[in-house]
């Protein structure tokens, strides 16, 4: 079966062969897309009370258009990943119904009663279960495929099947190139130019870091990654998690991973500021995230020690010391990692639309400094934190004067 | 065409069909191989002075018989990082004629007028032109298969196909783990024994950087590596230098291929201990070997410095600073695992004759401890060098007393 793209009305035709509804069921299909590269249906029996998603990636990249091609065997990678998040995390992930790869698809469970998370969080909505929910998903993901656990030939013959060079292609230009100069792509707020043209484009020493960074995103195979961790790729409930949109799947840095998520929360945290929301409110807010933060960390610390102490197969890192250096530089660079995603999103291709929901371009450009000075100090600091507690007190002390609120 | 042993009549067949021959030369093969995985023909045209060198995986470890199997398919590596070789530094590899990858048999040049470049240094030759030849080697096939260089996307589907699960377990195993407990693959001198478990095996702290250098061998995908890069893979005359033996080839840190080969220019220079040779030959010899080292690092960090400053494409690796650490870790991790291999070659699996060549097995320990202090020195203070003029004077200075001559 060749590829083509679906529409409702085939959407519909399409899933009928799957067993999933019942034979005579009505169904009705809806696309729902918002994403750049995608489309997804939700369709419905009505009657039944049932349905699921179907997502199907375009040959290229919606957003730009047919100028911008990308192969559609990214559904092959999120498929794949899918597969092992409903074995290693089956309640933190959308249960993968069906897959076909020459049409580049695939049939979820169908999440739409739940909340993009990160529509949520400028909802100022509080997540209680999120970090127990995240750090299982993380600690198991990112030990269980690592060379911690597997057989090292296994492990090397499943990282082949994540070889997934334009996704990460698109990682290594637009999170660690291009924000450190003025490239073509970004996306960039005019009232913010000034700023990166006399200030932030001549630190040399943070694209250096930033180098640094995009090294081991590029080098260093040690578990398989999400690839996209951020809040837009969470649905949040009161009482679910779940994670989606795996197509950047890959074999990196475990770090990359939890380095994201947090900072995305610190995206959130600095959008306040610039906000038309009673201060009492924002105080309790930010109190929440930076609690958040600490138990995402420490919760995945504590879940990833755990699985080692079980699970742990190699002799080699077992030796007194090794699990300590191990994660303390899982830490450091999460921490580095962090810090660019959070500047990544305030003038390159994709921002957040905590940041951007400021629709005051001036007052906008304020607060992505902030951020941007916030990653840059998490950057370059991230050697002298001991633990994320004093991440997130560094956090409030050193935002500037007229951040605290 | 499915998998068949050759012998020297079915090797004679096979390369009449190849066109390397003329149809009517009467040809001679003769099995060379002492190596533990393959066969190798070297087959003749005695009359036109024509010859080429077959080379056939066995299924299986030759030394150890049909009980370790390993699959043929190494030979696909070897031939694919021959292609390469051939390419980037085509003086100092042997031409590949001819690939059958079902038959897991290349056909390359005869190069059997040179000598094993082991066996050379045992007879104390010099080779003059080795750092030269060697230091292109290295720069070349190192920095032209990174990332510095390769477009990222290709070099991640050139990395897929060196996807070298069972050769990469090999090292990890008899390199990395095996000569740090009592493993039953290890190779020990009687005489060695006392110290290994009163001593050696009590080293945790040396067996914690060990796993450090691992994990580096494990994951980090920087560079296409020889693999198995000592003086038993590489022919040296006069004038000619040439590496073979790529079976080993994978992406992993670049450092290991510089290290091993500076390891096994220091496993010779230790042997000279108890052996009975003249005093001032030995003097004389080892300095020819220290020089050595030194040119052979300088020369390839000049050359690999020259290509990147006249071909380095990705911008990111143009800011201030980055060449500097990233040739700085470069060497601290070939100190690393220069040390590394001299520890493994003294009773793990495989050994070097340099060292096995001193007959009296309680002479021989004394030297084998030697090696191993010398190695775990090198392991520990590898930070602490500043260049490898450090290096090679910490060799003379700090093997003992009883080491100097």
């Amino acid at each position: 079966m060749s590829y083509y793209q679906m529409n409702e009305k085939l959407a519909i035709d399409y899933v009928k062969g799957l067993g999933f509804f019942s034979e005579t069921a009505r169904l009705v299909a809806r696309e729902v897309g918002d994403g750049n590269l995608n489309l997804v249906f939700i369709i419905r029996d009505e009657e039944a009370q049932r349905s699921l998603v179907l997502k199907q990636a375009l040959p290229y990249v919606r957003v730009v258009g047919e100028g911008w091609p990308l192969s559609v065997e990214r559904t092959i990678f999120e498929a794949n990943a899918l597969e092992i998040h409903n074995k290693l995390v089956a309640d933190y992930a959308p249960k993968l119904i069906h897959r076909n790869d020459q049409l580049a698809l695939i049939a979820m469970e169908d999440l739409s009663h739940l909340q993009l998370m990160r529509y949520g969080m400028i909802e100022m909505k509080k997540h209680a279960n999120f970090p127990q929910h995240i750090s299982t998903f993380l600690a198991n993901t990112l030990f269980y495929t690592s060379d911690l656990y597997m057989d090292p030939e296994e492990k090397k013959k499943l990282a082949a099947k994540f070889v997934n060079t334009q996704l990460c292609k698109i990682s290594e230009d637009l999170i660690f190139t291009d924000p450190y100069y003025d490239a073509e792509r970004n996306n960039i707020n005019p009232e913010l130019r000034p700023y990166l043209e006399e200030v932030f484009w001549k630190k040399d020493y943070l694209w250096l870091e930033a180098s640094k960074l995009k090294y081991k995103f590029m080098t260093e195979g040690q578990s398989l990654l999400h690839g996209d961790l951020h809040t837009g790729s969470i649905f949040a409930g009161e009482d679910e998690t779940k994670v989606f949109d795996s197509e950047f799947a890959f074999f990196g840095p475990a770090a990359f991973d939890v380095g994201k998520i947090i900072g995305n929360f610190l995206i959130n945290y600095v959008s306040w500021w610039g906000k038309d929301v009673d201060i009492n409110q924002i105080k309790d807010y930010r109190e929440y995230l930076l609690n958040s933060i600490v138990d995402i960390y420490n919760l995945f610390h504590k879940k990833f020690i755990d699985n080692w102490e079980r699970d742990a197969q190699d002799i080699s890192v077992k030796v007194e010391g090794y699990q300590q250096q191990y994660i303390r530089r899982l830490f450091v660079d999460a921490i580095g990692f962090c810090g660019a995603v959070m500047i990544r999103r305030t003038h390159g291709l994709a921002h957040n639309i905590d940041v951007d929901g400021i629709e005051d371009l001036k007052k906008r450009s304020k607060t992505q400094i902030r951020v941007l000075e916030l990653g840059e100090k998490l950057i370059m600091n991230r050697e002298a934190f001991k633990n994320i507690e004093e991440v997130v007190a560094f956090v409030k002390d050193n935002l500037g004067l007229e951040m605290k609120i």
